[in-house]
């Protein structure tokens, strides 16, 4: 049972106010708040159990190195992943994607080679790429989104070519809502021999993941949009993948030898983690994690579209604001513009005067605000803990931004 | 005034047990333990200010741009830069070194070009320049230290050469506790034309540090070593550097526009600082480097000079211990073994069962090993908060390992 004022008590921010109204947090797009659970773990991981992981032998050491790397098993399990060692930590998905930017493609990309990408990806779904047109020619294409801000999977299909050498897109866009049928991709990339990198920063937030029934080769989620520590995360490497990477960063923990004149390194996923890596806060995104698996990510996902379709159905109702995005199934992301030339950063400031903390901006999504002609949007995003009453405090502060600037 | 006893109270942890004996936790060279202020910095962060930071436009985003944008400054301080803006934030100094592999080194480095290290660099500071060694024919040119385990600041010079690109030392040994006179080859280099490194990931916890008076031009440092939370970490990179670094990570934040066909970089620092960042484990550095700062740097490396001298006088009682390293003015590390064939890690393992944490293996330093011709040393590294009485703990636990072993 799913019971969102209980849910709410876990938060302990959510009972804070801002400029004297109640906190209505719907700036999780950019990053959610954290359960008490979480802040716990951190805590203890500070105060009680704290020491570095894998290269001691006192007791300290091995306790903390246990609770770090249960997180690998718990992340492989919430993102159903068959073996742990297909999950490599990371700082968050623009760390994940850079790594399979700089570990897998750019020494085995051409000039020439394509990568195919949806316009509405994020920037860290974007400026890797971008780094290899830059340095080493290869050549990005684009599928555009429809008018509702849906992506046809077979449009995405259809151009894969004899030069694409991976495709890369989001499964949830940040800016629209917009949920991508990325299943339906992998399977088709599969039998063309093209590897898939799915963004799951917005995915794995709002519904159930399964990186085997998806088909991906890379699966990136961030700690911190997942009600987990900031500066957390991992990726999904598939192991046919892991064996064609390289190394991206060099430090410790991720060499077997290191003389003068050679190195060899340690096996995946220890390969890819160079270095002293976040334990405590890879220790408080497993507690984040486990929080979601026993919430169920269903039941997360049921109380959203309830959420998505009431503040839906509330907005479209006002006549002087345009939502952005109505694509079939969307998520409980809303970004919009306001007539009468109010800018959205405007728009923000009055509702946080209100108490409601929503973002303005290009929400790092440069093609897509080229591709609707934009140059910001405000954006309510929705998370968990959020309420229909929170839907109702947007509307009435979005009522007097428009009397306002009217 | 510098009061070992009542600063003990500022940390948590070093009040608990351990096998049901007083934790004596000599561990401090892979990760130092945290002051109270810095976990109720990082437990306030997530309860009551949390937001993603730089491109929110309310309240709370606002709070926490601050809080965490303040820490530049307060590193700047620390370090002694001029201008914050010569201050990178990374996730440790493994990150920081790769950046400047990655951003500065590698686009400019040729077949042939040399890069000088110390024979006792860590890892951190090895496996980036072995990658430019594997990947497109850089020279490594190691310098030896003499059998005090010092390092002659002439013989680093002496070994730069037309092809030297780069000197990267570090300031202090973290397996012998030998300091390292950099600012000498800092100047002399300048003086060639070349760039130093200096990796201060122990150093900057051990001294003061002013980059200016030194003169380097990179200087790493890393937060869960200075009492502050893991994965928090900075990089100083001197203005004339900054300006011929390319981008390392992409993302979002270190744009200043993304289009399909092209994009545009921000400027530095935020340049190398892709996505959403360490939050609050930055904040949680901040409030570390302002303890160290109200301890006054000066008096922590008093105190552990005297620590450092009652050790050194206490463990060569030992006949049967061989420390290695007795540089003059060497720090509070003490890396040793035993005689009777007894293994670090067998060494270790006995003293934890009294309660004192010590690491055992090659500590990350592989050339080091080589070097001194062992596999591997036990290593007690000291903190500001160790005492004498915690030096007799270890001594009285080495005895009893003896004994077992003899």
């Amino acid at each position: 049972m799913f019971d969102v004022s209980e849910i709410r008590r876990d938060f302990p921010i959510l009972s804070r106010e801002v400029n004297g109204k109640p906190l209505v947090y719907l700036d999780n797009g950019a990053s959610a708040q954290k359960p008490q659970a979480v802040i716990d773990a951190v805590t203890r991981g500070y105060a009680e159990e704290y020491a570095n992981v894998h290269r001691g032998l006192h007791y300290l050491s091995n306790l903390a190195t246990e609770k770090y790397e249960a997180v690998r098993g718990i992340t492989a399990r919430f993102l159903g992943a068959k073996d742990e060692e297909e999950i490599v930590f990371t700082s968050g998905t623009t760390e994940g994607i850079n790594l399979v930017a700089y570990s897998w493609a750019m020494p085995r990309f051409e000039p020439g080679d394509e990568i195919v990408l949806s316009v509405m990806e994020h920037h860290a779904n974007i400026v890797p790429w971008h780094f290899l047109r830059e340095r080493q020619g290869v050549v990005l294409k684009w599928v555009d989104v429809d008018e509702t801000g849906a992506l046809d999977p077979q449009k995405v299909i259809d151009a894969i070519g004899p030069k694409t050498k991976l495709v890369a897109v989001t499964q949830l866009s940040n800016v629209l809502g917009t949920v991508v049928d990325v299943k339906t991709i992998c399977h088709a990339a599969r039998e063309m021999g093209v590897p898939v990198l799915v963004d799951g920063s917005q995915g794995a937030v709002h519904m159930p993941v399964d990186v085997e029934d998806i088909g991906c080769d890379f699966y990136a989620i961030t700690g911190h949009k997942l009600y987990g520590p900031s500066g957390s995360g991992a990726i999904f490497i598939r192991k046919e993948r892991l064996a064609e990477m390289r190394p991206f960063m060099g430090g410790g923990d991720m060499i077997r030898e290191v003389h003068k004149d050679c190195v060899t390194y340690a096996d995946p996923p220890m390969k890819f983690e160079a270095g002293t890596p976040g334990i405590v806060q890879q220790i408080g995104m497993g507690a984040a994690l486990e929080y979601l698996m026993s919430l169920g990510m269903e039941n997360v996902a049921a109380h959203e579209a309830q959420i998505a379709a009431y503040a839906g159905s509330r907005l479209s109702g006002l006549n002087w604001l345009q939502v952005q995005g109505n694509a079939p199934g969307k998520a409980a992301i809303f970004s919009f513009t306001l007539d009468g030339a109010a800018h959205a950063h405007d728009v923000s400031t009055i509702l946080d005067k209100k108490g409601v903390a929503v973002r303005a901006g290009h929400h790092c999504a440069g093609p897509l605000m080229d591709h609707l002609g934009l140059s910001a949007t405000c954006r309510a995003s929705f998370a968990l803990y959020n309420t229909e009453a929170e839907v109702d405090a947007l509307v009435d502060a979005l009522e007097l931004a428009h009397e306002l600037f009217a």
